[in-house]
């Protein structure tokens, strides 16, 4: 029997009465760890958070929770090679995409640190300048934004173990919000496993940070109405957390990150060989493969104008052929595996259901895996599927597949390519490549109002551009519609789900007493 | 029969198939109008506001839309009198309470005309500054906030007709985004009437505004991902819009303002006959009989040192003495009707539900009323509840009276009244009344996280403080848990709402052909 990972609640370790769900190598198939929380005390656990956690993160400053942010950034970088590790094994990823993972989770935490340290020694922010009320100044109305007097409860996609984590937990932490997550079960064990290593080195105060892994029964029974609820994952599930009793009844704040068929759009007029041409294409291969597609920021369609479609499609396919597919240990090996067989089950679903409204432009997926079974690792090579009626081909726009799957759409004008980017109905981003800075600028002003980030690849940002699918801690993370509405990130904006505002109304006397 | 008020939807006037739904004048009981919204095409009625009031709103800069506020004050001015004739017929109001309503209305209109002037001939805001995103700034992120495209849908209560319109109405279509208002049924006139005369006017582009009387019964099946929803009424019907597919799985942005114990809180030390003292008492009067107390702020919960309980009684007790009751014509009456017998059944059974845990401490229920008929007016005294021991009364901590009824509650030391102040479970307004700076500055911090608004009246702000009640436009309206966990007003914050945030991650040429 492999080891039953115990959960933190409560101030202490304790492991699940049940059998336990085991975790699995992707690769490799097998079993790793064992996971459950079969009998625990939820509502004890987190009143626990709420109360002890709570009451010792607010006594804090912002500053002094950065400090705290700091110290979580160093115990993470002493056990890295261990995440690697367990990454390597769960997830079934190569070392540069464990590292989007671990060290997209490390720059996040270090980021918040320095920004929050900003914030200084007090504890509840002002939020824009005393106004009046009336004619004279006499009595006036100040803004403040408070922590929140609950817990915030993460529910988490398998994809990110680690940066899922922390980009919440940096924000919430900083706010004096205590912490409990629960990750997807397949890839449970790094989150664990970060926990574990913070709270034995003593860093954060009892009840500030809890991990419950397994079964996500009873953690939205055990909301309160200060609480919050992070969600990322499938829209189905997202419904169901939107229409609790927590949520529906309790007013529980609740942020969704769910489906998104983010686009990247070839600007009209950039030929085949242009600057523009080539950088979509090596952003579209990259987004393709990194994390084998498994990013809710990949690219999912390819706009490009009609005349160029057939040269895309070329091109793209060259670059895929490169791409080499199977054990994430071997060191001729690109490109990983998805997270599990049932994962892999679910994108050739997905290519079937595509498979009515396009054609495949290149497959991957007869090309033999390095050092690894076929039989067994949820390994599957890259494809890029081709509809030349980019209208009609309704599911393109509708079915997430969450892998290494993009589809190629020709558009006739600018406004037709809008259009289809729109057909998304709500992404997380959407990316430009062009070189005519104003047309550019229009068409961005364009997309965004149902896109979350519109990220704009011009020739002199070649080098210096983030990438399509990173996020960066410094913009919003969240699309409104199909991609959830939520909003994450964006600097200090994120510390705004996490807090409270209320406006006093007072007399300037009053006002000026209140240590902002 | 009386007329059957039309509906305006799809930029025409049209009559609801049915029968219609009699509105009722409260105090004579005559039928005064009917309502009705049978057979509406609603997804067509949504689709042209969405469509052609969108796109022509859009199409307008902010200080353009603001100038279209301004027309609508200058239209409700003009039409002021016949809003007054029918809040007095159809709500039962006294001359001062209407104009809470009306005057409220035009002021916050007035308002959003004056800050939307202030930003300008752009179509989009500028959300913070451009950040770098690597360590030179050659490649920058740049937040804005853009209307959202779709329509706003207000769902509104039947206790402010007028305001509850205008304050949500101004900051969307400051926003860019088309209004559909379902007021409630009982005093839908006031709205209609509104909006008929906005439109006659011609002040606005086709399909910005558009008014269903009647049932809500189709609206929310209408909404589409990039349309919201304010609701304002109460917590059972917040449960089912939150629960709609329409929010749940479609993620249309909801606001809800629901059930809220508002409280006032005297500061320890402040004797009978103080200013503090004086000042409690005086607000509590006028909110439990401004509007008949049907107000979702009116204070419901006072909380007083338990040595000035018997004192404070008899204050509030002596002053309700001089409330006269009756028909809002005659000039005599201070406090005209509940809005219906319904609402004057609710505060019987409310008062009901509150007499095991409380005792009668002044009983307006016997005194005559003015020029009106027991048996038909839905008028009702004030009545001051009291319960010496304030924690075990958790009825008064749960349920909200809606009319003119108060709950005197002792407490021992100041954590134990802010506590008190806390079994609301989230509030829109709690008052403070004391003349110490330091100490009502942190009750005020204490109390902030649970309340959207803290209301601090200190004895030099006696004459120029706003009131416990009033909602200022400058000032958030909303508050967490059983508030509903909304945000309406707060100056410019109200935009949020109705903008989607994206960032724009684009080299800074691209950023500066932005235009904004």
């Amino acid at each position: 029997m492999t080891e039953l990972l115990p959960n933190y609640v409560a101030g202490r370790w304790q492991s699940g009465s049940g059998a336990g769900t085991p975790l699995f190598d992707p690769v490799l198939g097998t079993e790793l760890v064992r996971v459950d929380a079969t009998g625990l005390d939820l509502p004890a656990a987190f009143a626990f958070a709420r109360e002890q956690g709570g009451n010792a993160m607010r006594a804090l400053t912002y500053r002094q929770r950065a400090g705290l942010l700091g110290a979580i950034v160093k115990v993470l970088q002493a056990n890295r090679d261990a995440y690697y590790e367990i990454a390597t094994a769960n997830s079934g990823t190569v070392k540069n995409d464990s590292a989007v993972d671990i060290d997209g989770a490390i720059f996040t935490l270090g980021q918040y640190a320095k920004w929050g340290d900003g914030l200084g020694d007090v504890r509840a922010l002002r939020d824009g300048d005393a106004v009046k009320l009336g004619k004279e100044p006499v009595f006036q109305s100040q803004h403040l934004q408070l922590p929140t007097q609950g817990v915030a409860l993460f529910i988490n996609a398998f994809n990110f173990p680690s940066w899922g984590l922390w980009e919440k937990a940096a924000p919430a932490l900083l706010s004096g919000v205590p912490v409990i997550v629960k990750p997807a079960t397949a890839t449970a064990w790094l989150t664990q496993r970060m926990v574990k290593d913070v709270v034995a080195a003593g860093v954060l105060p009892a009840g500030a940070l809890s991990v419950v892994c397994g079964s996500s029964a009873g953690l939205m029974d055990a909301l309160q109405p200060f609480d919050v609820v992070s969600f990322t994952g499938s829209a189905e599930t997202a419904a169901v957390i939107r229409s609790h009793p927590a949520v529906a009844e309790r007013s529980v704040r609740v942020n969704i990150e769910a489906d998104s068929l983010n686009s990247a759009l070839l600007m009209p007029g950039a030929a085949p060989g242009s600057d523009a041409f080539n950088l979509l294409v090596r952003e579209v291969v990259r987004e393709m493969t990194v994390k084998s597609g498994q990013k809710c920021t990949a690219i999912r369609r390819i706009l490009v104008p009609a005349e160029v479609y057939d040269a895309a499609a070329e091109a793209i396919g060259a670059k895929l052929k490169g791409v080499t597919v199977g054990n994430p240990r071997n060191e001729n090996v690109r490109m990983g595996s998805l997270v599990s067989r049932a994962q892999l089950d679910a994108v050739n679903d997905g290519l079937e259901a595509l498979s009515a409204q396009t054609t495949v432009l290149y497959d991957g997926r007869s090309t033999p895996l390095i050092d690894a079974d076929p039989a067994v690792a949820a390994c599957i090579g890259p494809v890029l599927l081709g509809a030349r009626d980019a209208d009609a081909a309704e599911r393109v726009h509708d079915v997430e597949v969450f892998g290494p799957v993009a589809t190629l759409l020709p558009y006739r004008d600018l406004a037709h390519g809008i259009a289809l980017a729109h057909r998304g109905q709500g992404s997380l981003v959407t990316s430009l490549y062009g070189s005519d800075d104003a047309a550019l600028a229009l068409a961005a002003l364009a997309l965004a109002p149902s896109h979350g980030r519109v990220h704009v690849v011009t020739p002199e940002v070649a080098q210096a551009h983030t990438g399509h699918g990173n996020v960066m801690p410094m913009s919003l993370h969240g699309g409104p519609g199909r991609a959830g509405g939520g909003a994450e990130l964006g600097g200090l904006r994120a510390l705004d789900f996490y807090h409270r505002r209320s406006a006093v109304q007072a007399s300037p006397g009053v006002l000026a007493q209140l240590g902002l």
